[in-house]
């Protein structure tokens, strides 16, 4: 067992968050990626050149729906947008100017300090899946999600060493009325993880319980100073912003919250069958969605997001992992990089039903091309599967651990004199083998990424222990870390608190199932 | 059915072979991809500097073995480098200017002319794995494999669109005596396919044996004018030239034929534990063996080849789709256009036993380092299982489907008027959908890349019909390729000519297992 060893901590606090720090199990988690690789980049100059006048000409010219938003709609009169109706047509050059505003870089807090993210720049960090209604095991089979899956999602992603983040909605915790529910996945991020986690987006109500609920956790003070949530406000695209989104972005944008402002996009349904027609809409309303940001309140943290899958026209099915949402992918990142905004796109994307080798696929794909777009916040990173239909718990473990890899790629290649190993090279020589050498004594324990879950064993030992399949494995996985899962250590005070007011919340509010 | 149209074809030949070509099946081939994007590129110009300077340092000071090879010590000496016994020292500078003159790209000629390949510059071919001395399919397991086997994966590199290359060793067939079926591996290829393949190198007997058969197949004026076989000449990593693999170089370079020259390296084992150890050595292995190649014939056309794993220090296992395979994939990419020859790297390589999560994750990760590190021959492109122990039919289907997306992804962006797609954003507007628009009727039916192999259906129709996971697909896919399979036409008179010299130069010769 490498990754849980039981120590002290050397955090401060009161006398019973001391007691209960005493026993606590020390968990391993990676700081954010660093990348020290270039980014891939696959838009020419002149690409970049023509979409962005298209981008310009559609703000301009077709412009966008704020929907059912007076005040936004005023907004945008008054920074010189022209308004008919619901329609807001942008002059060329205005939504880029508004979106200089935006910080190209910002920290999210986590309540343990070690776990806080800087979000932007060269980094890369990593949150789990977003969003399925239902969930899947090797043992449960495929069902509605619960809270109580909800939680053990929550424990995995505790217990992921490669994972930064504790992500939202994780799953839709179904048994739970959806005008209550954000309260116990809140209740969930904050006490059964000490990462970085996001806030509730499906009512502007329910954004500003969020940010309450930080008050109690982070303290009132704090978190006016500080980001302490990003969230998801998904663009409906084409070119509309609907209220219910709108609203929740006001008010993080108001509480200098960050949020995620990312097009939702199946392309061929919500946007133009080809990549370039594609990756204009998505900067269109990158740029609309980051400007109204601004003018909200200029100096609002917000990333660039882009959530891109494309349509089988045979089926009608979205499908993942493919070469065009790559392409969109690499593109929308030197997009976003020219707006100076952290980025958000890919994740362990596919359309399977299992985690087989067609999810093992599509997802490799779309996270390698995550990394190498220079993407700065990869939602989905881990446990998605059948277009987000679903959360596997397999899947998760299995994601997880090849985030692992990413940490090492985007470290890139040491040059330094120890890592040039001539010494080696010269002591071995011709027809040698390196495995006693000094070099290799001195570096075998981290040379080499090594994966925790899949299997290395040689064929013979891997039949006779039973022939397992990666799915296997992973269950295996699933179990051992909820096994060894412990509570990360909250002070008491706080603890209470923040279940008091989620039951007094609740407790206030008659059951809505929208 | 998309793959297979009845259809005359339009080549010319003699009566017999009309007859053939009338009631041919026509297979879809796609052409080797051009790539219209950039190399993805990790070794900063100071990485290179070092890397270079150090690998002239090798072999000017540690030198290579070029053993029991009397002839290629004497090429040396007289080429101006330091032999001590078999030990070569190469003056810094030598081996670099007698790489010189091999050819930065070469033509490797099909039997039909539309099959045939162009190696180098920014193309990629594909071929697929090489070597295994299993195969594993669904209903058989994993077991030695045979003569039969061999004739079935060939069947199936046919029949596989993305495919451009029928390869070599598909497997072994170790049913047949070692000394001989070097002649069963090549008829295969000549008779049940139509595209190019590689020739034998265990021994240069065979090798001379491997020309002597296209001579038949090709006519010996063709051969001597045209690359008609590209074959594998590994190196006995650190720094050992042997003399079988030596001998086959020999006889295919001097009958203008062309090899990879390729480093195969155990990182830790094979090889310094560092990355930029390995390309240190990989660079200086590489460079000897080409410059070798021109000794022996000036403008020899090579691919400067590299097969990198890494050992597991845990088990001793190599491991595969690792973050340091990726990063020396990535950086002799680099190193070999410096060097201005055909590189070949990469393949759809994976530790697994099974074509499960593991084995996609893995091959995914390899495929795409292949793609965007600028590999022009890649062989394992499909079929590869278990570090390359065995060749499974269901992942030779699944990674063939696969390599339709490096296609796809590999052509770029098209940035012209139509992809820009303005009209169409302008006929949706703000809340539409694409759907039924113009621009979509056009173009939907080749817009996106589709597998032809993983499941795109609802939950509910997947579910009723069965749930099946990607081998099971796989195996039905198998299954259907080769009911569909009919040899391509060949001109009987050299069928007949070909067969005979098989079956005459087999029973010249007794049984060995060397």
């Amino acid at each position: 067992m490498t990754e849980a060893t039981t120590t002290r901590r050397g955090r401060g606090g009161g006398g019973a968050a001391r007691r209960a720090e005493r026993t606590a199990v020390r968990i391993d988690c990676a700081r954010f990626i660093e990348r020290n690789i270039p980014d891939f980049e696959v838009l020419t100059p002149e690409a970049i050149e023509i979409i962005e006048a298209n981008a310009d000409r559609v703000l301009a010219e077709i412009g966008v729906n704020f929907v059912e938003n007076p005040a936004a709609l005023e907004r945008w009169r008054q920074a010189g947008a022209e308004v008919t109706g619901e329609r807001v047509r942008i002059p060329p050059g205005l939504a880029r100017q508004l979106c200089a505003t935006a910080p190209a870089s910002f920290t999210q807090a986590a309540r343990n300090p070690e776990r806080s993210v800087e979000i932007g720049g060269r980094n890369l960090v990593l949150a789990p899946v977003y969003g399925p209604p239902f969930v899947r095991d090797i043992r449960g089979g495929r069902r509605y999600a619960t809270m109580a899956d909800f939680e053990t999602l929550v424990k995995l992603g505790y217990m992921s060493k490669w994972l930064h983040h504790s992500g939202g909605t994780v799953c839709e915790p179904t048994d739970i009325a959806v005008n209550k529910r954000h309260f116990d996945m809140l209740l969930a991020h904050m006490t059964l993880s000490d990462k970085p986690f996001m806030g509730s987006v499906t009512e502007p109500s329910r954004a500003r319980d969020s940010v309450e609920m930080c008050e109690i956790l982070f303290g009132k003070q704090f978190v006016s100073e500080n980001v302490v949530m990003t969230s998801l406000i998904n663009i409906n695209s084409p070119l509309t912003f609907d209220a219910t989104m709108m609203g929740a972005l006001e008010v993080y944008a108001e509480a200098g919250q960050a949020t995620i402002i990312s097009p939702f996009v199946v392309g061929g349904a919500m946007a133009p069958v080809s990549v370039a027609g594609t990756l204009t809409q998505v900067l269109a309303e990158v740029l609309a969605g980051v400007a109204y940001s601004q003018l909200v309140r200029p100096g609002a943290p917000v990333i660039a997001g882009t959530f891109v899958t494309s349509i089988d026209m045979n089926s009608g099915a979205p499908t993942f992992g493919t070469p065009e949402a790559a392409q969109i992918t690499y593109g929308m990142g030197q997009l976003a990089r020219r707006l100076r905004l952290p980025y958000r796109s890919a994740g362990a994307f596919n359309g399977s039903k299992l985690p087989d080798a067609q999810a093992a696929y599509e997802s490799a794909n779309s996270l390698q091309a995550g990394l190498l777009s220079g993407v700065n916040f990869m939602l989905h990173a881990c446990g998605w599967l059948e277009g987000g239909l679903v959360t596997s718990f397999e899947k998760f473990v299995m994601d997880a651990d090849q985030l692992g890899a990413l940490h090492k790629f985007a470290a890139g290649i040491d040059i330094g004199e120890e890592a040039q190993a001539m010494a080696a090279l010269e002591e071995v020589g011709p027809g040698g083998h390196f495995l006693g050498c000094a070099h290799t004594q001195s570096h075998f324990k981290s040379a080499f990424w090594r994966s925790d879950l899949l299997d290395y064993k040689p064929f013979e030992q891997w039949f006779e222990e039973g022939g397992s399949d990666t799915m296997s494995l992973a269950a295996a996985r699933v179990e051992k870390l909820l096994a060894q899962y412990q509570k990360p250590p909250l002070d008491p005070g706080i603890a209470e608190a923040l279940s008091d007011h989620v039951a007094r919340r609740k407790a206030e509010m008659p059951d809505a199932f929208t």
